[in-house]
């Protein structure tokens, strides 16, 4: 975490703006903060009473279980996949 | 959400436990669970007083950047990326 960011943005999640930081383009994290902007409050809506921060937390559970499942997918390809590095994070 | 579920299984997310259910595996899920508690608990070590919430907010901002990078590279090769849909979601 936190290693070389490169890029800052600002964004908004549920209404409240972060501002966060990391070697992806500013325009990849603002697409990365939309679509879980988008996720939560699908979630948000179809749970009533459910805190902010279990739908935070569902939500990243969604993203993990579709991640490791394209990463699987993307096994069969290791010179495509070796192309950049899975370490790379945004703070 | 909640769109035909099928497994159901117990998770533990920074020392709270969860019933996710969706489509995938119980393995997968918990899989993708064990990646989300890691993933909160390096952010949340990293960042002295920060909420839970955000520590969430933030990880499923990671996991989404590295998600929308994979599908891209998955674009490159459409008839294994239609192998299953992007829809089904855990809950």
């Amino acid at each position: 975490v936190e290693e070389k960011p490169k890029n800052r943005v600002t964004v908004t999640i549920m209404g409240e703006d972060y501002i966060i930081k990391g070697p992806s383009s500013p325009r990849a994290m603002e697409q990365a903060a939309a679509h879980v902007d988008q996720m939560m409050r699908t979630l948000a809506a179809g749970k009533s009473g459910i805190s902010r921060y279990k739908v935070a937390v569902l939500t990243a559970i969604n993203l993990a279980d579709e991640l490791l499942r394209l990463k699987q997918q993307l096994r069969r390809y290791p010179d495509e996949s070796r192309e950049r590095g899975d370490e790379d994070e945004l703070v």
